[in-house]
């Protein structure tokens, strides 16, 4: 009764993959560009995810096809779809993840709430922008970016004249006065059954998130049900399958924006592999294999996940298990380096003050 | 940072400690007989664990040596030892996992209440102890014995008369009449922390576990006081690290008297992977490593672990998961075979009745 996935791109994503699929006797094969990725464990195959004959040869005699990132382009996509795999996300809703500028006008056809956006291609054009947006906006590269690469604030068009080299048009944003910012995670399976996790809280730091409390506080029924209704247009519009993450801001006055889309695990839903009763790694393959999801409620009241960036060589093992055994603590197998996500540790209970400090007494020990 | 773990023995309960080396970010190492094995995914190494050369290579580069099984010969384990190599639980331990009739020497000498046994190297002695024990008794092979193998209940010495032909006594014990059989597990480091998990209910049929319910029903503070005392005896008088079950039984006149050990994960441990807040795989690699433990409080008010015996070679996950989503599927990627272990399944939650019937219901979808 095995049941095969292949996961393309060998990150953390796909090596936090690896716990639920072992659990569930699932066959779950890898291919990474190179070796010593996260995912080395369960590495099958070394290849490059935009060659198709490489992505061809390692889709044979799997059930699935999934995703650790969404960069795998269009043409390796329909070239699988084409040969008879079954690939979840299919390209037509992995499009609106990997082109900001397509998921923007789509999203806009569907009525849901974002900010204020355009389509420039120009010094000139983005100027216009800033001049009728109160001078300061948001800049994005329509592909390609993540973890606040690909993303400036400016106030002149000249700041990202070194973008427009590319003739590709930008994505230009306003800047919301946003509140906070929030994260409405759901998985949907091909068959359509959608499953929602409590809409959390995000905070980030230098464009990078930071920590996620599970659930927002403070959120009301109100805003739980408009942040579950856009997320399950979105999914159910797009054709979504797997994990589906809708990044929202909560403006000052009050309304949910849609910021950004991704159709994957996401680091906002870490949390529910300690907090939730199905986790989104295990959901996400629920979801790509068409089987039946589990449910999302929580195993305590607050779950909060903090990241640990840049990291350090040494073993802080002891330190940290002895100060606080009770933290679940995950690590991604990534040499330390500045900035960079090497793991996350979850604390779980019954009172948000005490779960914070634990969650990030925790993760302090891992950093210099 | 990353620590090392080699694991000897390529069975299901090496294949469980990779989820949680995978979350921890340990480097875990597997040393199978075969390929193909249950725990595949982390095989590094095929070789033959009776062999020193094979095992000492195996260990090279590893912070920690641990087992699948108790099957490792002392004459390796020494060498391993000899060599340097910090093996968890060590030989000195392990001997009375791998000898019953060491095992019941040593408990003795402990004063720790057992069945009456004896140990036998004839027809004849085992004639005179069913004389004097009411004609019926068990018969053990002092090793190797695994799962009902190398046990027999006779009621003439003549039954065993195959078993007499290796020279070595056998373990002779008298037929004890028990209400119910309990373990108590708990993993030691070898700095000498102790965590206990709760006293459970291991119930068999046909000689192996059929389902495990956690805590054991009706244990009373008493009950549970004596178990503990009884494992925390054991673990630190025999020096053990790791994972220890300590089955039990409890008779009829209400005595907790001692059945087998295990000095490894156990399978009256598997409800801890989704019933406790620290699984007994995490803990067994904690402990191994000499890492603080961590908490071993249930994150329901019972947990029930079913075994699937037997299997079925088709894909029964859809109707399983359609049925009972919220049930723990834990599959080994074995092949079916009649009586043979090829995963198990746990449910929790509030009510006892409800969570046996979940765990069934899930467990009995995969069994013809």
């Amino acid at each position: 009764m095995t049941l095969s996935v292949g996961v393309i791109g060998g990150g953390q994503l796909a090596r936090m993959m690896v716990p639920p699929a072992v659990e569930l006797g699932l066959d779950i094969r890898v291919l990474a560009e190179s070796a010593g990725e996260s995912a080395g464990i369960a590495v099958t195959q070394l290849g490059d995810y935009r060659s198709a004959d490489d992505v061809l040869r390692f889709a044979q005699g799997v059930d699935v096809v999934t995703f650790d990132h969404e960069h795998v382009p269009q043409a390796v996509l329909r070239a699988l779809v084409d040969a008879g795999v079954a690939v979840r996300p299919g390209p037509d809703a992995l499009l609106f993840a990997q082109d900001k500028l397509r998921m923007r006008e789509r999203l806009g056809a569907l009525g849901l709430p974002m900010p204020e956006w355009g389509a420039v291609s120009s010094i000139a054009d983005l100027d216009l922008f800033l001049a009728t947006h109160g001078g300061r906006a948001v800049v994005k590269t329509a592909r390609g970016g993540y973890d606040g690469k690909g993303v400036r604030v400016v106030s002149s068009g000249a700041e990202v004249a070194d973008w427009f080299d590319d003739d590709d048009p930008l994505l230009v944003e306003e800047l919301v006065d946003f509140r906070r910012e929030l994260s409405q995670m759901l998985a949907r399976r091909p068959s359509g059954e959608i499953a929602l996790w409590p809409l959390v809280e995000s905070i980030q730091r230098g464009g990078v998130c930071a920590e996620v409390i599970a659930p927002a506080p403070s959120s009301t029924g109100r805003l739980r049900e408009v942040a579950a209704e856009i997320a399950t247009t979105i999914a159910a519009e797009l054709g979504v399958t797997g994990a589906l993450a809708v990044e929202l801001f909560e403006t000052t006055d009050e309304r949910l924006l849609v910021n950004e889309l991704a159709m994957r695990p996401h680091n906002s839903g870490h949390w529910s592999i300690d907090g939730s009763e199905t986790s989104q790694f295990e959901q996400h393959l629920r979801a790509v294999l068409d089987l039946p999801l589990g449910p999302t409620a929580t195993r305590a009241p607050w779950s909060v996940m903090v990241n640990v960036l840049g990291g350090t060589a040494e073993n802080r093992y002891p330190a940290a298990l002895a100060d606080q055994p009770g933290a679940k603590y995950h690590f991604y197998g990534k040499d330390p380096r500045p900035g960079r996500k090497v793991g996350h540790v979850t604390a779980v209970g019954y009172e948000l003050e005490d779960v914070v400090f634990r969650a990030r007494a925790a993760a302090a020990f891992f950093e210099d």
